[in-house]
Parts: C-alpha cells; sequence; structure tokens
C-alpha cells in the first residue's frame, strides 16, 4: 500500500478507499489505462516516472483488483499490457472529480492544458463526474471520451475492462 | 507540495489537481472539516496524525486556497480554527466519489463500518459524486449531509464556506 500506515481497517470508507487510491501516481497510471496507453514502456514515457516506482504501482493495482495483466505479441515476443477491471474502470467518477475541479480552479500552464469530459452518446460535454450534464445519463468508461488538447487531436474514447473471454488468450495487436 | 515533484505545470489537469490534493491526508482533513470539526486538537484526535503532519498540510491548504483560519474564543483565548472557502467546498464531488467507490468495493471491517452520502433537501441517500440520484438536483455542500454510523447516530450537515463577513471578525463559540 502507498501509504504511510495502513487504513484498510479503518472505520470511514474515505480512509479505506484511500489507502488504495491515495497514491498520486496510481491516478495518473489509470489516467494512461483508460487512455489505451497500458504498456509499460509507453507509460512510462508519458509518465516520467522511474521503472522501480511504475513497477511498484501496477504490481499494488493489480494487486487490489484493479488492474489486470493481459499478453500481447510484440515482434514475435509475448509480453504484457494492462488493462481495467470493473473495479478498475469504476474509479472513473474520482479521475472526473479530479479533473473538472482542477479545470475550474487550478491555473493552466498553457492556453491548450486543458482536458474536457464527454459524454459520447450525446457528444456533449458535461460538468458533472458521473452524470452528463447535458443530456442526464449516467456517464460509465464506455460513453464517456477525455479531450486533452495538448496530447491528441480528437477526444479520446476510453478504455473499458475486457470481457472475460479476451483476458484469458493472447491479443495479438500490431 | 505534498508530492516527490511538482505537478503543477503539468500539461493535465488531472495531474495539476492531484499537485494540490494527491495527499491522501489532504483529503481526511478536508473530511474533518466538512463535518465541523475544524480545530487543530479535534482534528489531530480524531485522525490520529502527528502535529507536524497536520501542521503541514493545514498550511498547504490554506496556502493553496481551500482552507482559511479564523478566530474562535476558548474560555478567554482567542485561537484558530480552519474553514472551507468555495474552492475547498467544491472538492465535495471527489470526496464523495472516493467514499461511493470504496462503499461499493473495499470490504468494511465492521458492519457498520459505511458511509452514506444524503441529499438533505429529498432525504434519500444518493449513489452519484454530484447529483441526487432519486430527485436528480446537483448536491452542493450545502444540501448534502454525510452518515458515518460509527461516527454519528443521525447524518451530518456539511460545513460550508462563510460568508466574508463572519470571516472577518471573531466568532464566539463555546
Amino acid at each position: 500500500m502507498p501509504l504511510r500506515s495502513d487504513w484498510s481497517s479503518k472505520n470511514c470508507s474515505l480512509a479505506r478507499g484511500l489507502d488504495v487510491l491515495g497514491d498520486p501516481w496510481t491516478s495518473l497510471i489509470l489516467r494512461e489505462v483508460f487512455f489505451g496507453n497500458g504498456r509499460f514502456d509507453a507509460m512510462k514515457q508519458r509518465l516520467g516516472i522511474a521503472d522501480a516506482v511504475l513497477s511498484k504501482r501496477l504490481g499494488t493495482l493489480v494487486a487490489a483488483g484493479l488492474l489486470e495483466r493481459r499478453n500481447y505479441c510484440d515482434g514475435g515476443r509475448t509480453r504484457q499490457e494492462y488493462v481495467l477491471t470493473a473495479k478498475g474502470e469504476d474509479t472513473l467518477p474520482i479521475l472526473n472529480a479530479l479533473i473538472l475541479w482542477s479545470e475550474k480552479y487550478v491555473e493552466a500552464p498553457a492556453e491548450r492544458a486543458h482536458m474536457r469530459i464527454i459524454h459520447a452518446e450525446c457528444g456533449n460535454p458535461t460538468s458533472s463526474a458521473d452524470t452528463c450534464t447535458h443530456c442526464g445519463k449516467p456517464l460509465t468508461a464506455a460513453n464517456t471520451s477525455w479531450h486533452s488538447l495538448t496530447r491528441t487531436p480528437d477526444p479520446v474514447p476510453l478504455a473499458t475492462a475486457p470481457s472475460a473471454t479476451a483476458l484469458s488468450g493472447t491479443e495479438i495487436r500490431p
């Protein structure tokens, strides 16, 4: 666990949640996996994180059941990438709430350094962590895109937890 | 800032938000202030936190504009307590999202160790971080109660940011 002390058996559910999610790297790693960037080297490059720290946090997230490892083929070699579980996917409102608060209160270093949360079904940005403030539907990873203007020209549909069948096999991706 | 590195000028608003809110103690201190427990000794007792750590985190929250200091009279002595600003009050959806995720996924150590988020206007619990899932109205600190069953027998209406007038004077509370 990333905390100084073990909060897993605290009476407060907020403290117990922070025991799993209270490390700031954890949120950024989940961000990468939501963006579909679940391979070690690509995550490391994007995050500017030390190998040992990334390995440890990924191990913690797998042990806590938020991520799972999946095989893929890289030029003949079988390598591993990280994908969300349902438990990991359901952290989306926490990340969304942080993004919305930061967009409202924390100064951006550049005009384009903003992130928008978009309900892909109706195409509108939302100002709620878990509900489309345009059409009222609940947000899930399956119907949400993030648009980080410095990252991609278009909004990115978020990754979701793959089905159990997909996880059991080796998926070949170029 | 509580992080190893300065993320305040990152292009990603999630990283910039974590630069302010990424320390787990910060969320628990905000929890206490939302519960109306903004005095140093009472917070220290409730959190089981070292004096130096609490002082440092409170200073960071004041410097970041999430909390303000307010005078109160304690047996003839003027002392200080911490109250929310609008910027601090607006962290509520982040804490709510963490509570809801934890309630869904993290095992509680006792049957009563749960926390419910209640929209006080309609009296119903909500399963959204910022919207009442019963009546659809937006949640704010002013219309939300938290019910930590191990803490109080009844739900506690959350603290809000006091008006500028209230902050300028010395408030006498027994």
